[in-house]
């Protein structure tokens, strides 16, 4: 009987292990998981703090108990596992105060991704938070909890911005305007914080363009978050407890401070075993996820994976690739050698009552050194039909190489509920097959009033572009 | 100088008429409309009957005078071109109570679709209408505007269905379960009327998954809709006015009867031309839609165009083709020969509060005689994140080629604003790019919880068929 190692229990490595157990029922699949949560969707902790899910167990998509009885799996949680030996083929695991040796013919490293600590003075200091974790998410709850049963804050959603600060609860900061930084942003404003965000760099949500950075943080701003722009932190300042967040202009009083700005890959197990990483940092591996060394795969936020617009390795840790790629490896082991399949990069975002999404390669440094000459445009397009009663505008930026019109990448934003999102998915085949902006312009995409214009927003998107190759 | 004639207004043909002016200012744009309004869009009309648009102008997207003063094009309103020479290139068309002739370089027919009227006897009387016109529209908000300050009518959208008949307005009937029996179905029973659906086949929206008509029709029915299927209308029974609708088992009563029974290419001119129709009876047409005669050219609802699936001619009259074939007409005019694209078949349709969307080749008769061997399978998938707060069910409906793999066609139906039309983007982009339901499966849609499950319903839907074949 051939044994499957699974380190790490989350998306990829959960979707591997059932995936490869219910093509090949005789596998044995073991599963050691460091915490005590698997398969959950730290997507939706934002939504936890917010306040719109009741409980952190909402977010499992299946239980310990599930995998270990349903699915079969020897499903070990509170266990690390401390070493791969990839000569001998063993992983060494600590859990239960004990020291446990597992053999294996197949293994999965799926050590997922961390929260990144910038080294910021003070950022130590209680009432500091990251989130990137079941508990991290219990922990920001409880903070929001305390605050609101003390009477702190304002009622949720009763903007506008409190205007007598001395009865406000304390103001609260978020550093970093990535996905993370932007939904917490939400969350919080949502409960009535005064919330202030930081972002480094001259705008927020980076992997997007200029035009959806400007108009998610114009709305942010209309909903009373505090956007500052190039502004680096430099101290999170206070005694004990953080009192104020400190940049080289200003001093911003805060509360509590959440530091979201990004994650990079557990790679630490992977390196001591002497497998190789890839120029992104994260773990390399082939079309398999298969890593420098035999049987040894990779997958989810711990590694690399390929851009399907560049063919060269890309870092872009989201939860889609982690369950598709998981996924492929557990059908890889279980005797059907599956290719994972590349990325976009493809990403989605909800702020408040806007949502954005991205896809492909948009950055014009990066394209141009992937061989292409970028040419990016602008639209801005009525959602629905213009005399339809509802509706709003969705801003399309789309990027293509000028010689060959192939469409690169781009992005979508609307006022939430205006199809951003939904629509972005003609881009990702677009991208993904290498069209060109002219035959995506000719694309027969549905239309009916209450859902576009008869030319869908994404169409006069490539019809603009088209003209300006 | 050169001359472009197009006989009629609408999308096709003054698509044609601006890109033409706009690509070459020289060239003289002439445009005959026999009647008063042009470029206007029809498939708002329902939504004016329902009262959510307030003018028949709003439907207008361009008006005459701007088409005159700004485009620069000879447009003369109220003239009906009754006759075209391609030996003489010229065109006989009367108005103002004189029959004027005018040469062409270029022609383009875009006369459009009449709504069919069924040989059912009664069919002329009083309160039959039929909505393929402004006029029609207009007519129809009259009836309804007149019924309402009769004061017959429940209060719109009071629902549940009217209790007391006697007290009701009069039942009205819809005969035909296509978009525009659906829509008017809304329009009708928004504004109070109890309404009767008839339908010939066995289910409505015949161009849709039988899994998707299913839904559709169960939701007309929990909206007070009386669905009746298999059921072909005999007569419109009355005396002046039509006063009920009879089928071979029941007679209905009926104060006005809307006959949504589908369209039919205008083709009496192109044919007195001697210009060839196709085997599904519209005006046939190259890539660059250029007729049997030279330098003719027909786009729109009259004519026929190349399937992508397929590549054989079909017969699909919709908006998008029509502004888009009309375009690639007046581009190839102004000197660029640009080819116009095939079609999917791709259509969109709100009822109540349900939304679809299909594409592509599904009928699987239509399948095999194209050479495929259809397979297909329904999903049903949560349309968010199963923990995210709202939400609902997209259903996916798939077919597949066994053999290749290749994505053939599709459609999706959701609870309005759960996202079916826009995600059917997705589908169009792999049916025109012939991709596998395998490359479909792992393309890297936008995920976010607030957005769709980490598989988007497609990725699911591409998944399960791919397992099937």
């Amino acid at each position: 009987m051939s044994t499957f190692v699974v380190v790490g229990g989350d998306a990829a490595g959960m979707s591997a292990a059932s995936k490869a157990k219910r093509d090949d029922p005789d596998l044995e699949v073991v599963v050691f998981e460091r915490g005590e949560w698997v398969s959950y969707g730290a997507c939706g902790l934002p939504y936890y703090v917010k306040g719109e899910i009741q409980s952190l167990e909402e977010l499992v998509s299946v239980t310990p108990e599930e995998f270990r009885e349903e699915r079969g799996i020897d499903l070990r949680t509170g266990h690390e596992v401390v070493a791969i030996d990839p000569d001998e083929r063993t992983v060494t695991a600590e859990g239960d105060g004990r020291t446990v040796q597992e053999s294996y013919d197949h293994l999965l490293i799926a050590t997922g991704a961390a929260a990144v600590t910038p080294p910021i003075e003070g950022i130590d200091r209680e009432g500091v938070y990251t989130l990137g974790s079941m508990s991290d998410g219990a922990e920001l709850r409880e903070y929001v909890a305390r605050a609101r049963s003390d009477g702190q804050l304002r009622q949720p959603d009763s903007g506008p911005a409190c205007q007598f600060l001395e009865e406000c609860a304390g103001p609260v900061a978020v550093v970093g305007g990535g996905y993370i930084g932007v939904e917490m942003a939400e969350a919080l404003a949502a409960n009535g914080f005064e919330v202030h965000l930081f972002q480094r760099g001259d705008r927020i949500l980076n992997g997007f363009s200029e035009a959806t950075s400007e108009r998610v943080t114009a709305h942010l701003r209309e909903r009373d978050v505090a956007v500052y722009l190039g502004s680096e932190v430099e101290a999170l300042a206070g005694d004990d407890a953080v009192e104020a967040v400190v940049t080289a202009g200003e001093r911003v009083p805060a509360e509590m401070v959440l530091v979201g700005t990004g994650v990079r890959p557990r790679t630490a197990l992977a390196e001591a075993a002497g497998i190789e990483l890839g120029e992104t940092g994260a773990i390399a591996a082939d079309a398999y996820r298969e890593t420098s060394e035999p049987d040894v795969y990779a997958a989810g936020d711990c590694a690399e994976a390929e851009h399907v617009v560049t063919g060269e390795p890309a870092y872009v840790p989201l939860a889609l690739t982690a369950n598709r790629h998981g996924r492929a490896v557990g059908a890889t082991v279980a005797g059907t050698p599956t290719a994972a399949g590349a990325i976009a990069g493809t990403a989605a975002v909800k702020a408040f009552d806007v949502e954005a999404a991205r896809t492909g390669l948009t950055d014009h440094d990066a394209a141009r050194e992937a061989g292409f000459e970028p040419v990016t445009e602008t639209i801005d397009a009525k959602s629905r039909a213009g005399y339809y009663p509802e509706g709003g505008t969705v801003r399309v930026t789309l990027t293509a190489d000028r010689g060959s019109g192939r469409v690169l990448g781009g992005d979508l934003v609307s006022e939430y509920g205006e199809g951003a999102v939904h629509r972005s998915h003609a881009l990702v085949g677009a991208v993904t097959e290498g069209v060109s902006v002219g035959e995506l312009s000719n694309y027969d995409l549905a239309y009916a009033p209450p859902f576009n214009t008869t030319w869908d927003p994404v169409l006069t998107a490539a019809k603009v572009l088209e003209g300006r190759l």
